[in-house]
């Protein structure tokens, strides 16, 4: 791990709880207006929509366009399934950019502050610049830079989104950790060349998925949170 | 400027004393080898190439490179007429990084943490990704996010630099500020439909300089340094 220059963060799952706060986001919008249901329910049901959303773009069927943009189209069909048809553009801008109002685990914090000491800590995720921005303002996540599918315009797991960070970097890409709770992520970034943390999230999904198992891949490093990871790279 | 939500700065020369900096670094590494010259005066030298240098680019004659690049290929011909040519690989390309390891003037590191309470700070240089990012690790410069020539695939002053850095951050023009020390880069922001703040750094080009005058454009805020800058600014 002596190489290791930058950390590069998955952010939604990894580094912020998006099912409670776009759960409490959504209740604070719809409730007044007299719906009722399990808010946690839509989060998921709304995030659900997210990997077919990026399909299109990922598959060359559609260009480039920001998770903004996504989340506003898939929430427009979370809220039709739901018979929800009365929110004005107002509300609709504002219930979409949800997303840019979340809490980062209660680890986090701790960890990055450590970790900024020593490292470039850089967003590689697929949530947009405005996004990750207005996110960090509100939860005061210390990023050195957000790269990630604005900057590449591709997502993950696209190889342009893990090659075009580590060259912003003018780092090589084992030079580069990727740090993430999706096996899937850190296997594309491994794939690139990256070296990797898998970060054991075992409530994102909630409580009914709380037990699913740590994955069986061998990442270089696997830590229960942020405090441990800073306790193995040293910082 | 009560809609103003986030501040987009020039770094060479309105964050940094690019002159000293350089001239440091150049006699660190040249003096050991027995050369003996005006230091500043080399520093100098080398930035009067940078524009030139971005010209192609600008004009279209040739592919958007990065500024590092640009910095390597103006620094051989520096070196070429001083008739240095006993430089390593290793040894051109961490002089060329030289522009990584600038200091900031006395009073921006104040005027910044304060900035950074109220405002979301963005960086708009012609600097790539790596060097502002390293210049901001050694120097504490704490940005939010880096925009820029390298983001936008295009240097100051075209348009695209202007225009995607406010995209990127979902704000319109006039909810940016443009924070410059030189006038025709604010220039060029206005008529993107930028809010423009004018700090004067009397020895960015050093002491023969010195008494060139406030420039006579109207700017939205003209201040002597960033602690005014945030005074008016209420943060």
């Amino acid at each position: 791990m002596t190489e290791i220059k930058a950390l590069m963060f998955d952010v939604f799952g990894t580094v912020v709880d998006w099912r409670s706060g776009v759960a409490r986001e959504a209740e604070t919008m719809l409730a007044p207006k007299g719906y009722a249901m399990d808010w946690p329910t839509f989060a998921s049901a709304w995030r659900k929509l997210y990997v077919p959303a990026m399909a299109d773009v990922i598959q060359g069927r559609r260009p480039f366009v920001v998770l903004d943009q996504l989340h506003r189209e898939t929430l427009m069909q979370v809220l039709a399934e739901r018979g929800i048809a009365d929110l004005s553009e107002a509300e609709i801008y504002d219930l979409t950019r949800a997303w840019h109002r979340l809490d980062p685990w209660p680890d986090v914090i701790d960890g990055l502050t450590r970790l900024k000491a020593r490292y470039a800590l850089a967003t590689l995720s697929n949530g947009n610049i405005a996004l990750i921005v207005n996110m960090a303002k509100r939860a005061g996540l210390p990023w050195d830079v957000v790269l990630g599918s604005e900057f590449a315009r591709a997502f993950k797991p696209m190889n342009e989104a893990y090659d075009r960070a580590a060259r912003a970097l003018d780092l090589k890409p084992a030079e580069c950790l990727m740090v993430a709770a999706h096996a899937d992520d850190l296997r594309a970034a491994a794939g690139r060349g990256y070296k990797t943390a898998y970060v054991h999230r075992p409530m994102e999904f909630g409580p009914h998925h709380a037990d699913r198992g740590w994955p069986a891949d061998r990442f270089d490093i696997a830590v229960e949170n942020f405090s441990a990871l800073a306790d193995r790279l040293g910082a």
